[in-house]
């Protein structure tokens, strides 16, 4: 049996979904023609900010709720036929709480996933991330989904979210075989793009380098500058969410990066190009008690696999997609000052 | 400066201490010398057998508290040196009831250091296990303290329970940095002796093949027995345990298991010959539906650093221990028939 779930006429529930690719996501599934996308957020990292672009829809319904709280999720995902559970705390402020950080990241998906089994769901999408690789000096080469998580020489924070992220897509895969909850994990990579926060410590890396650029100051590089980076347009990403849900696949974890990877220093020859140019870069060491994910040498987080399962691959390359970033900061920021 | 902690004259909490390793660290450290030990337990698993032949020692002291309530476990560590925390729940519990595992493996572990950092416990010390090396076709060779966890292949409560484990360690590391509380992370291999009880997988299959023997029923063995188990004798571990607290180290893991891995055979064939004999074992192979901790090929579990970092090295072997863990289950079964 296909545990295909068509975008059209069907009622999608984002949890976490007044975020980056929450936002992202919501509009896609509208314009794709969902009955009704619910947006679930206790607002607590986003104001309703990051929707305000889609509340007009009459398809568009926003909820407030916390996903430590059953019941909130029971009430919020009644009478929805997907549910894309994005809710999550990020690297920066799991060192800043680990404990609100462990709760969200584990008991929010054990919450969110009985909600679905409760409320009949028929497919679970869950927001992993490539940070289940890990991180340090063992990442390197291609990255794919049977890679082990290595974690020596890594920042605690930094293995506790990785972590928190394995048990997350264990969780499903649980569910799936206790109570037969289809469910696709996607393993996100550093997403970039509209709309974006200020959390995530490699997308806050594209805003400082901006920054700097467009102040006359030389951005920063570390080390050298060949450490990879390996990002994915939210947009790309709204559609992989998207094709989870209506593809066949089901039991099935997959990565969603972009094009491909770039390193440091020619990410930051390319913003600085967008912008106009700007200054040299300058090379610096380590900044002491600042969390940074840091890898070894380079790697490639492949994609090939979510080609085969559901029938998706990037399409916007870091040149397309920073230029998109650059121009809605911007425009945000003129909208601000006016 | 040293974070030795002598056992002399010293107060111990052990947490999660009504238990095989529990017990005999406490005699272990009530041999030499400490002021005090408590045992503190829910009593979820055990009942005070575990402790029973201890309870006549006046430095002992068992005290009930919930790892999941912090206000007993400030009350359970107040006035100790050094707490042990051994509480929690192993894979088969986990595969049955995940909310009280993640609960217990985590929370847990978080109100265990916030006990001991409120308390100005000199140092902590957490029973972590080999299962952060992880399960399936990717162990095999050499495990180090560097290994990364793998996980492809491995049924879910397998990794939820090795991902608890690294989230335990980690939480350890962030009380150090951010708190100062010395530690040290010991990796337990599994573990058997006298007083074992019927919760690991592992262990249990000792006792599964010596009941057969026993009963002149042929022993089985899961596919060729080629299989590697890495067991450590529960002594060696009290013994480990003392020497964690006792040596300068700490923000420090090792890998403590016995002196060497057996295949899964020439356990079958060692039992077989303690019992004096038996019919051949029987080879099969899966059982759908039962939780088995597979590993792909040979493996070894390193304790060289164990040796570096806290002088410990394991001294019973594998004949030895077994014809212990026997000759204590005779004996407890002829008083229980008495």
């Amino acid at each position: 049996m296909s545990a295909s779930l068509p975008i059209k006429g069907h009622v999608f529930t984002i949890v976490g979904g007044a975020s980056l690719v929450g936002s992202a996501t919501a509009e896609h599934l509208l314009a794709e023609g969902a009955a009704e996308v619910r947006v679930v957020d206790n607002f607590a990292f986003a104001g309703e900010g990051a929707i305000a672009h889609l509340l007009g829809n009459p398809r568009l319904k926003v909820v407030r709720a916390d996903v430590m709280r059953l019941p909130e999720l029971l009430a919020a995902t009644k009478g929805s036929d997907g549910v894309l559970h994005l809710a999550a705390l990020m690297t920066l402020n799991m060192d800043r709480d680990a404990w609100t950080g462990l709760d969200v990241n584990i008991r929010g998906v054990q919450n969110g996933l009985e909600a679905a089994r409760v409320n009949g769901v028929k497919k679970f999408v869950f927001a992993s991330s490539n940070a289940v690789y890990g991180y340090g000096p063992g990442i390197k080469g291609e990255l794919v989904e049977g890679t082990p998580f290595h974690s020596a020489g890594a920042p605690p924070a930094a293995i506790l979210y990785g972590a928190t992220k394995i048990i997350g897509e264990q969780l499903c895969r649980d569910y799936y075989r206790k109570h037969g909850l289809d469910y696709v994990v996607l393993r996100y990579s550093t997403v970039y793009g509209e709309r974006q926060h200020y959390r995530a410590a490699n997308a806050l890396y594209i805003i400082e380098t901006y920054d700097a650029v467009r102040a006359g100051r030389p951005p920063k590089v570390f080390g050298d500058g060949s450490e990879t980076k390996h990002f994915v347009y939210v947009g790309d990403l709204a559609r992989a969410n998207a094709a989870a849900f209506s593809s066949g696949a089901t039991d099935v974890a997959v990565n969603t990066s972009g094009p491909e990877p770039i390193s440091t220093l020619e990410l930051v020859r390319l913003v600085t190009d967008i912008a106009g140019g700007g200054p040299e870069p300058e090379f610096e060491g380590e900044t002491p008690g600042k969390v940074r994910l840091t890898s070894g040498g380079a790697f490639e987080i492949v994609h090939k696999e979510a080609g085969r399962a559901i029938g998706w691959e990037p399409k916007v390359g870091m040149r397309e997609g920073l230029t998109r970033l650059i121009q809605w900061l911007e425009a945000e920021r003129a909208k601000n000052a006016a």
